[in-house]
């Protein structure tokens, strides 16, 4: 069933020929475009876009914000990019036109383009490679230049990358007057791809190989920073680097070369963007060991270190992966951006095989672990993502590191080259459940395929096709890893299918007016972790369709932490319209723990006081919408009883 | 029962007084004297005494390791004091004299000592009280030189201690041309006090009571820091006080007066050696207010805020106190200096009041979540004490931040002072049981306290009283909180006794050769937690006499995880002699849930694969020993099936 990478490749259909119209994504989407970039926008006005300015104006100093502080500019012009794509919006598109012409401004003669170096240390560019995030921040850019050009066909900013694409492939290299070394922080390797898969300059592809083959080799130029402080640039020592003083690259995977690595380690957002550009290389080349390396992390990661929201990396400290089954729920770090950066990878994943389960994954990220990252009314945003909360973990307006905000404005901007996609041979996949439509070509046919769906909550979905004249493929369409029952009709004939064939295929003729309908069995599921995870023994959790449920405080008569579950009793869904802009609760009887007679003592001897078991009710809501009304506790994962 | 503070203040029966010789103790206390001691002076010759030298030789930079450095060399100077104070050993005396001359020849005129500041940034002394440490590294020069002084009756780091001490009560304080300021790391109060106790200088309490008035009011220097991190000094900037960029100081206990203050927050190293200051100054001045702040603050901390093990702090990042309840296991931080801190304070507040409960929380840390801090060579330390390890979690022969093994090495070499107490009319107070001899003053008459024991493993206790004529006073003797079972015996004969009473008292006339007997039910008890705390729900910890128990992998047929327990089963102890330098084990049935037909799947719906329960057993060790064999998974709470 694996395909041979590269000869198969499949190709997202583009963002500009999606129209989303979808109950559960509209507003989701609106208030991404109209307050979170908006939003966004404004904090950048202050730090950011201020540093642009001052580089522009000559000025030698006053760098504000993080070191990295150019990638939040980058990200708001790849998100806004999205948008024009997608919708007209001339007063955007000028806005764009400006931070452009700033950033532009701000670019040395021979292509470089950072302003905390220019600014503050000119004479430190690419001495800090661990830490100083030169290289990631010039992939942010690439990525906002390619969407730009592909949203407006202009190269206002393409030019910018090109020009910063071309000096780092000067400067980087294993020739004798080349610098040899590898970003701290991966995230250069995809968008250099882009770059190339939108110039055709092999240069790029290259460089972005260059970067993935010399990652993790022993002497290398990271590690020799870490023991020459006083030669690095930039405020951030690499002492990250070090465990018990010793070279560790495991926190940005350069402990060893990515073919000999078989665990997801060290920052999860560096890894995720990491396999995401060997991911696009091997799209590229066809390298089966690479591909190979995919495989075996891709497994280690949805097996073992993987929540059940899709959340990746749960340690606070380096922000990211630590061993095996490691799934620690209450001061799990999951961040937003790893869930997006898991997103990533699974859809460059399901481009290389057309395997239905890396969208599995891909869903249960976004539906729960990003989806929970932004708060309802788009103004608001987690970093970290815990399964359990004693009810002082809130989403903030901003963060001093502020990657999380934009990454979730810009995939969202882009949701739609999520939905489908076309394979070598024009056969068609709807990949996600949201409504809307998509202009696709089939044989040089204009063809238009329509989606009704009332997901993640309904249970019908139906794919129409409009086309003018009848079209001879086979269209794909997704059976979600969840699903275990599922009615099939084409034009309203049952057709047999295997619910766990990941796809329901359809090879025919197809005409206009031709659907398909798919109706999803939405029972409600106990789901239960493997028993090597310490954290969930004894527990389960709720889920309905691709959402991960969660209990608050406000909705139940005790604590969530008393609540007992019996995994077989009898719950009900209620949609409830005024919740949380409408949701579908799950709502039964369970038991809960008293403890009334207990008194002060904080640990007691066993059987002192029998803790009694009186009746209680069970209300979960969507993990996703956690944290939007009064503070309270919180768990995913509850006890049986 | 409460004691009117002040009035009644009970004293240590001196270190100097008590000669310890018990099974139980002898080896951890050579050991800590002849190899953790010289391991520890062997690091300070690379960083800290490093310093002092080029101080001392005119040099203007150059200073090694962190910024309170100089701290290290104050414990190790307070350790050896205590050792000099109990074993003649003229090789450390000489050793101790030449670091005291090397400490002395760094100090300023003026009475200034602080060698980073002194080699790296005179200009910027007391400008960054948040972060700098200088106020901390003066209250461990303060102890080190009381500790010196008591042992030797020497002067010679007395004197640099009070010149310092002088020169700080000169520059802090509310006149005009004062620096109206607090430490950001609390310690100097309660070096203060002592340094008044030895040199009966009043200045010096007076200048411990300001530093603790004065602390968390509002618009303080500490506040104003945080505003002006341009004219603080050292790299270490006070980022730790804001909160979404507002000054907070809670993470030094500084959010508002103490006297306001009704939980324990923040760093908990800081919180015990604030409390600890607090109770001596308690004791010189006897304020009622002061006292009900540190019963209202205990409360808090023992039944919402400490581990099973007597260890607090659940947070790494903060090193400190979250909320009510927050006790997780195997992301504990629970630092080694906090249980520490903990003994100090609950030693102070046992001082106020004669009640056993502070011994029952100082032993519960003392027996676990201390003497885990140390592996039982010697040479390895903790720094954070998890409850459940996923068995990555190991001792370190040193940290960057070597807080805690000097830490460990003077408690350990003091201990003998934790043994016994007498209260102001002579009567005498057994805390805890550790074999040895103690002499003390009844009424002008030399007495001999003799006390025989196997503790913590044995059930029998023998006090002697060892006196030419015959004495009249009350022998009060601890009954530890976990004993709910003793026979007591006077000479023999029985006594009928309130185990609950905390100490058993006998008050009668003493001769020479009488005995109290103790024989304690030493009983394996299954501990639970209070239903509130979510990370102990449906498990049981095991624990005997104070010691509280965990399961190593190593012992076991199954993973920790799978483990289930019985809490009414049967289990056995067994004296393993050969086992972690000779423990007693707990044995017996138990269940293992087992996972053969599971496969690769991270999450399932319910029901799918029911876990099977089969037999297993279970062989658990006290937590003091973890980590000291093989590596492997470990874990105190144990699921109940």
């Amino acid at each position: 069933m694996t395909r041979t990478p590269l000869a198969d490749r499949l190709e997202p259909v583009p963002l500009a020929d999606v129209a989303i119209d979808d109950a559960f994504w509209n507003d989701r989407l609106e208030t991404n475009r109209e307050v979170t970039l908006e939003h966004q926008y404004d904090q950048l006005g202050e730090r950011s876009l201020e540093n642009f300015r001052r580089v522009r104006d000559g000025e030698t100093s006053g760098f504000q914000g993080m070191w990295f502080e150019d990638s939040d500019t980058y990200k708001w012009l790849e998100a806004a990019s999205y948008v024009l794509a997608t919708h007209d919006d001339p007063e955007l598109k000028e806005r764009v036109d400006e931070v452009i012409d700033l950033v532009a401004a701000a670019q040395e003669e021979n292509g470089y383009l950072n302003t905390y170096f220019t600014l503050e240390e000119p004479e430190n560019r690419w001495t800090n490679l661990n830490m100083m995030h030169e290289l990631y921040c010039a992939g942010h850019l690439f990525e906002a230049a390619v969407a730009h050009h592909r949203a407006t066909g202009e190269d206002s900013l393409l030019d910018v990358a090109t020009a910063f694409a071309d000096h780092i492939d000067d400067v980087f290299g294993t020739g004798e007057d080349d610098l040899d070394g590898v970003p701290g922080h991966e995230g250069i390797e995809l968008a250099l791809v882009k770059l190339y898969r939108v110039t055709s300059e092999e240069r790029y592809r290259d460089l972005a190989q260059y970067f993935v083959d010399r990652r993790g080799r022993e002497n290398s130029r990271l590690e020799w920073e870490t023991t020459h402080p006083d030669e690095t640039g930039g405020d951030v020592p690499p002492d990250i680097f070090l465990e018990d003083g010793e070279w560790d690259g495991s926190y940005a995977q350069a402990h060893k070369p990515i073919r000999e690595q078989e665990t997801v380690e060290g920052h999860s957002v560096r890894a995720m963007y990491l396999y995401s550009g060997v991911a696009d290389l091997v799209a590229e080349t066809g390298e089966g060991e690479l591909y190979e390396t995919l495989e075996t992390l891709w497994s280690n990661m949805t097996t073992k270190r993987m929540y059940l929201t899709g959340g990746i990396g749960p340690e606070s400290a380096h922000e990211g992966f630590t061993v095996d089954y490691d799934l620690r729920n209450r001061t799990a770090y999951a961040e937003t951006c790893a869930a997006i950066g898991s997103v990533f990878w699974n859809h460059r994943m399901f481009q290389l095989t057309g395997e239905a389960r890396f969208y599995d994954v891909l869903e249960r990220a976004l539906y729960n672990g990003v989806l929970a990252g932004v708060s309802l009314d788009g103004t608001e945003f987690f970093y970290e993502n815990p399964l359990e909360s004693l009810g002082h973990h809130h989403r903030k307006g901003w963060f001093q590191c502020a990657c999380c905000p934009p990454n979730v404005a810009r995939l969202f901007a882009s949701l739609g080259e999520y939905v489908y996609a076309q394979g070598p041979e024009d056969d068609v996949y709807v990949n996600l459940y949201v409504g809307g439509e998509a202009d696709i070509d089939v044989d040089g046919e204009d063809v238009t395929l329509t989606q009704e769906t009332d997901y993640p909550w309904g249970e019908s979905t139906t794919v129409g096709v409009e086309t003018d004249a009848p079209i001879e493929t086979t269209l794909h369409v997704r059976v979600p890893e969840w699903c275990e029952d599922v009615a099939v009709s084409l034009n309203g004939e049952a057709l047999d299918v295997d619910p766990d064939a990941g796809y329901v295929s359809v090879d025919r003729e197809w005409t206009g007016g031709d659907s398909l309908t798919l109706d999803f069995a939405l029972p409600v599921k106990r789901m239960v972790a493997h028993p090597n995870v310490p954290d969930d023994a004894d527990r389960v959790a709720f889920q309905r369709g691709p959402l991960v449920y969660c209990v608050e405080e406000t909705d139940l008569d005790v604590a969530p932490s008393h609540l007992r579950i019996d995994p077989e009793a009898d719950v009900e869904t209620r949609a409830a319209a005024d919740l949380l802009d409408g949701v579908h609760t799950i709502e039964g009887d369970a038991r809960a723990v008293t403890n009334d007679e207990w008194g002060d003592d904080l640990y007691r001897e066993y059987g002192e006081t029998a803790g009694e078991e009186t009746e209680a009710t069970v209300t979960a809501i969507p993990y996703y919408g956690w944290d939007n009304r009064e503070e309270g506790r919180m768990r995913v994962w509850l006890p049986t009883d």
